[in-house]
């Protein structure tokens, strides 16, 4: 055990101040380090193996911090390792990434407005800022930034792998419903979004209009673009918000007898609504989903296909996102436009706002009626189809990132992670050509048994990036499992495993075991953020609350706020109004009846926590995203 | 062998007319028929027996025809037995598919203006219209269909999955060159566009055009809705019609030194061009695409990049669609606005015309100037950044479509086939249990089977229809085997083959042998359909052609005639002003410098054959969708 003697040193920009000479004991025998003094800039000073030590101080360190929060140490036992971790930092400030982005970027102002938080590489915590920290997570990922179009956002490709495995897993889902594919156009005439009235106010005011189809030269300044008079459409067409008016319109002319109901189709598409206030991923203007819809010749039919489908979602969520749902219905207000019934998944963040993850739809016969789709029964009989639609948007991705990831950023359920392996090689001394060749042929082996059982994994061989560098940056991007490999490693058969979170110290693990133990342990990761997820979703839901109560609990609770005041489960008399003066007076929206306390009755006996009257159901009440 | 007489009917939608009483050689042994006489309606009157038998016929006819027309058989030879073939259908009129339809067709006009042809079932042959018969195949094997949206079609769930089997296939080689994937706003300022003028000019003037954010009720008639005035945006946002200005914008935000090179991005997306004349695949508004964007520090970087792209897509079209390709350079008329070199593939239609199937633009410097791009050399000097940009579309799916099909409807290569076995299994008698289980444990092991090799299979066991309707409707969907079983097949222990195109007859194959020869037969069909569009390729390039000649083959040439005129491969001096003129005269566009050839320095000592000057190149001239 060693004894470190610690002053800090953090960048200006931080706006908080760390008292020096903080004393305090560090127990990893892994790493040997004596003493340093804080001086800013010693990095230059630092031989490699002095700064490849200090960086392993402070991984451990950032695990040791982690370890005790998950154990539920208060801020004052944390707060003591928080400073040597700023401290250790320090040493090696400026950073070598950083570093070498400043001197490359000597174009002056070229890189826009924003480039003081694109280069900055601090993540503020949860506790300072839960929204600042989620976007500084997503910046710090490179999962997306924002774009010139307002509202937009760009998906980077760590981001988009996010997406694909993503869709990919959920598409195999859906298919195994007998849904198929299709797509449909993303310009929908005007006149269609008539047809719904309900519709209509349910969903499409906020709209992109396209009203011309040519672009043509300024009449005063020809270089300059304007849309031009002349092509200017008869009837405007509408950017998708959703494509209910098109695909019924469709299902009008493929559907005539009994025989081709259940007809199920799916779209994965863009899709835009004109949003005032946007978040990456969980709100912005344009976003990528899957769309289904169905329709069917019976009520039951497609009822028993909405309940279906929320299923699919629950279970993919839990799954793959390792993230747990509560499942129910919408109450009348919160249903879709034009529904019978809206079913939902709510997802909590760890802010203890609700996230609204999917729904799903019984429509009834009432689209079926609106664009006048019917079908002869076997009896000859002619009527409106009964429909469903249910959907899941890029949104999941934001779901996915607030319920696991921490203050050092991004954290990846396993099947859901474009690598869930990197392995970073310790190179050999530069005469060791015996030390190199044994290296790389134990990495080669290491990544071909990894390959072969499927594992998705990245060796980081960058030759211009220290260890600690690479440990910075996929610790960020979430990779569940870093295997360091080094020549000594070699010598003894072994590399290390070290987990983004779960197991705090680094273990060694015999090379020939390595494969086989990835595989094992990514299982057990996923399950260990799943029981994390479940616990905190558990510990965040609030039982036999008062209104009062929930309302001083409400009062402050801003999303920016972590951990926040959690959501409430609460007996219920279903009343519209009320849940309009809840809303007002708490901002917190009744975000679904759950089904399995509902299918329990365990608001029998029990009485209305607003009203007082006998509850009818029980109520999940929070503030959502 | 068997004397029929026979007289024929055909729908009167059908121009032109058959004589009777042809007599006409059938030599199937399997088909045990004696003698029909060419009574329209008979059908009804048939047993089901008679109609299977009916239907059996139909098909050997079919086959017949076809492997005589593919062993060069003049029109005269084939003529009567295209009449048989006809006659024969008549027997079956009306058709039982279409008779459903028709039952249930009651609700009058609902189904708008084109029902008519919506529920006709023939096929345009090639040789009456080549463009109608495309359309027709695209028809009938529900592959896709206009829009209510002006040049947009709809994809339906057999053109989808074909789309996807090939987006996945593609992304994977894509992937394989180190590109990943990102995702990019659908709507671009439009003050982006400005930015490059000549990229201007090339592209982006006919796109649709966003002005308003919101719908609202007109003043006169609230129901009614309008673009609201109040919500006009304050610059206009263009819709994609190709993403490089957007993209270019974050490249110089990502790009700062010589280790951010190659930067390889790709997008799988919607864009839209307002296209005048649309068809189906090969050219609609929106469409969707691939588009890759690289940069890189050299220009042989770039140079490199672009030539290997087009070399993925050339072995994509060969390996996937069965579809050869001739590959080369543009001539710099017919570049990309902004590039120094376009390489493209180009394939021969069925109809002679040629069909440019994917572009790779070396884009030199062009980008990294106009929008800014620059990067540090490790010497650290500082310059623009030499790019690359190539795509493929859906128009990949209309040249799949126009390569293999013929009149019987779309044949589709099992690569690229959704299913690419149909099982019809003929039910045993009522009464007779065992025979219907032991077909069923028959059928279940061969779906075994086949789905354990990775065989996609679909069972047709719709109740409703016979068994004709469905080898009538999988051949127009271009399935590439159907296999027949029957109870009397599952006592002899063998199933029956029958090949969309090759083989002529049906096989009967052993039980035990059948999925191991399916996986086998797959690959060999693949082969043969390639061998053939090649051959036809081949046949369809002419060489040592006079420009007069050229010159008169094409005067007439239109997209709907079969077989056209096909390409010309010439000797040519380059000559932007020559070109110009053979578009003026021919309407042929030179559609590259073909890269085999030319490599061959097959020009040497040549004349150019339009301006006799001595040749420096070898061109590929001919009409073009």
């Amino acid at each position: 055990m060693f004894m470190l003697q610690l002053t800090s040193r953090i960048p200006l920009a931080r706006s908080f101040i760390i008292p020096r000479g903080i004393s305090i004991s560090q127990s990893r025998p892994k790493c040997q380090i004596t003493r340093f003094s804080g001086v800013s800039g010693l990095a230059s000073q630092l031989t490699n193996d002095e700064v490849a030590q200090i960086e392993g101080q402070i991984k451990s360190k950032g695990d040791e911090i982690r370890a005790l929060k998950d154990s539920g140490a208060d801020k004052a036992t944390v707060k003591p390792f928080v400073e040597e971790l700023l401290s250790l930092k320090a040493k090696l400030e400026p950073p070598a990434e950083p570093k070498k982005k400043q001197e490359v970027g000597k174009k002056g102002g070229k890189k826009g407005g924003n480039n003081k938080s694109d280069d900055d590489d601090y993540i503020t915590p949860r506790e300072t800022d839960y929204s600042t920290w989620y976007s500084d997570v997503i910046r710090h990922s490179a999962m997306a930034e924002s774009s010139p179009t307002r509202g937009a956002m760009i998906i980077k490709p760590w981001g988009m792998s996010i997406w694909e495995l993503l869709r990919e897993d959920m598409d195999k889902r859906i298919k195994n419903e007998d849904v198929e594919n299709c797509y449909f156009p993303l310009l929908i005439p005007m006149s269609f979004l008539t047809k719904e009235a309900e519709h209509v106010e349910g969903f499409a005011k906020e709209c992109a209009v396209v009203t011309h189809h040519r672009l043509t030269g300024s009449p005063d300044d020809p270089t300059n673009l304007i849309a031009d008079p002349a092509a200017e459409l008869e009837e405007p067409l509408i950017i998708r918000p959703t494509s209910e008016t098109i695909i019924w319109n469709s299902f009008r002319k493929w559907i005539t007898s009994h025989r081709d109901l259940p007809l199920k189709i799916n779209q994965w598409a863009n899709v835009l609504r004109w949003e005032l206030r946007t978040r990456p991923f969980l709100r912005t203007s344009e976003f990528l989903w899957q769309e289904g819809h169905t329709a069917h010749a019976t009520a039951e039919g497609a009822s028993e296909d909405a309940v279906k489908m929320i299923g699919v979602y629950e279970d993919f969520c839990s799954d793959m996102l390792a993230m747990p749902t509560i499942t129910g219905k919408k109450s009348p207000s919160e249903r879709f436009a034009g529904a019978e019934e809206t079913y939902t998944i709510e997802a909590m963040m760890q802010n203890g706002w609700c996230l609204q993850s999917g729904t799903s739809h019984d429509l009834g016969q009432s689209f079926g009626k609106a664009f006048d789709v019917t079908f002869q029964a076997s009896d000859s009989s002619i009527s409106p189809v009964y429909g469903t639609s249910w959907g899941v948007t890029t949104r999941l991705i934001g779901a996915m990132i607030m319920t696991h990831s921490d203050d050092s950023g991004l954290v990846l359920p396993p099947k859901i992670a474009p690598k869930q392996v990197v392995i970073v090689p310790i190179p050999a001394k530069k005469n060791d050509e015996e030390g190199a060749e044994k290296l790389k042929a134990s990495l080669d082996s290491l990544v071909k048994g990894l390959t072969e059982r499927g594992v998705r994994v990245k060796v980081d061989d960058r030759d211009y990036l220290r260890n600690g560098a690479k440990y910075f940056e996929w610790e960020r991007k979430g990779v569940p499992l870093r295997i360091e490999i080094g020549p000594r490693d070699v010598k003894n058969d072994v590399c290390v495993f070290k987990w983004r979170k779960w197991k705090e110290d680094k273990e060694s693990v015999r090379l020939e075991d390595a494969a086989d133990k990835v595989v094992e342990e990514l299982e057990q990761y996923q399950e260990y953020l799943l029981d994390n997820a479940r616990a905190r979703l558990a510990g965040g839901t609030r039982l036999d609350v008062t209104y009062d109560e929930m309302k001083s609990l409400l009062v402050n609770d801003e999303a920016s706020q972590y951990p926040g005041a959690g959501l409430f489960l609460v007996p219920w008399k279903c009343d519209a109004a009320n849940e309009e003066k809840i809303k007002e007076e708490c901002k917190a929206t009744l975000r679904c009846y759950p089904k399995d306390v509902n299918d329990m009755k365990m608001f029998e006996g029990k009485k209305c926590f607003f009203s007082g009257e006998p509850a009818d159901r029980m109520a999940l009440f929070g503030r959502a995203f």
